[in-house]
């Protein structure tokens, strides 16, 4: 076993993932996932909190990009431009972990328990995204809400992609930034009577 | 005890909320909320299926009251501003029941269980509101933007009236409905280039 432990933790993913697949999530033990990664249960332990925690290592990993994108968007962009800047700046990473995001939305569809935990950590996500846009300037209410809309945007887009793997996740995101300009354009006009 | 079990309902909710607020939400067993609300154990669970769902009453009934406004909406507006027109109907509702839903944000809050079945509420009410929003013509791709747009400003709003009970919450919709406006001015620019 590498003594890193990187590779081990990656096996590890890919081990959890092709079991919950085959078995379902609540079949497989930590123990057997371990064995098929070829490390020890205690292993697993050094590297994930529990059965859940191993199918959400991508999202951190999205969440550091993202504040990370969030931080180096061109200092001139408004609130919600510099927030898509940001998704846009995630896509390549996105669009080329398809083949292990895929199975793990399946995964995770399948028990409300991991659906659950999707959720707190995308509430989480939204977090992290309102913050990285204060340190940029942006005042606490505006980021706040700059970040609900911008998941919403990309939340949007990123369904309409894993429902059809043939459309491009980046146009799709520039049609959900579109689509929302027309959707607010009607209230734009309420205001102004 | 009632024979129509309304009354039961509406203080077994209330009796687990106070228990829950008191002693904390794993502390209390469906036993001790049934004594304090004076019936049998036998007639919580034929209300409610655990004790987690005896805390999410209230979501149901909003889902119920903003569906009805989605129907209800003048038919001329767009989908963004009738969903807006649907969350201004039930504030009354939400204002009126401040005085519940506030403990009941304390009790969820200091609990990762409840939290989790919240957001999953939160799912299920957005895509009831874009279900609603396809029953009055909405293209489903439009329906399910809007939904998760509505609810972002939604969530916005109610975040802010619950930090500050001073606050309108009509008056923080509207507001919030504006800033949505103004974060999308950008991109609109950005779109014309």
């Amino acid at each position: 076993m590498p003594r890193d432990g990187g590779p081990a933790r990656l096996r590890l993913q890919q081990a959890a993932l092709e079991l919950y697949e085959r078995h379902g999530f609540d079949q497989v033990t930590t123990a057997e996932i371990a064995a098929r990664a070829g490390v020890t249960e205690r292993t697993f332990y050094r590297h994930f909190a529990d059965k859940r925690e191993v199918l959400f290592e991508g999202e951190s990993g999205l969440r550091d990009r993202l504040t990370a994108g969030v931080a180096e968007a061109p200092s001139d962009l408004a609130p919600l431009p510099a927030l898509l800047w940001a998704f846009r700046s995630t896509l390549p990473f996105i669009a080329g972990n398809r083949h292990l995001s895929e199975p793990l939305r399946r995964v995770i569809a399948a028990n409300p328990q991991l659906r659950e935990r999707q959720l707190t950590k995308t509430v989480i996500l939204t977090e992290a995204l309102a913050a990285a846009l204060r340190e940029r300037g942006t005042p606490a209410p505006t980021a706040s809400l700059t970040a609900r809309i911008g998941m919403a945007v990309y939340a949007h887009a990123a369904a309409l992609w894993f429902a059809d793997p043939d459309q491009d996740i980046d146009e799709l995101l520039s049609a959900a930034a579109a689509d929302l300009c027309e959707l607010t354009t009607p209230l734009a006009r309420a205001d102004a009577r």
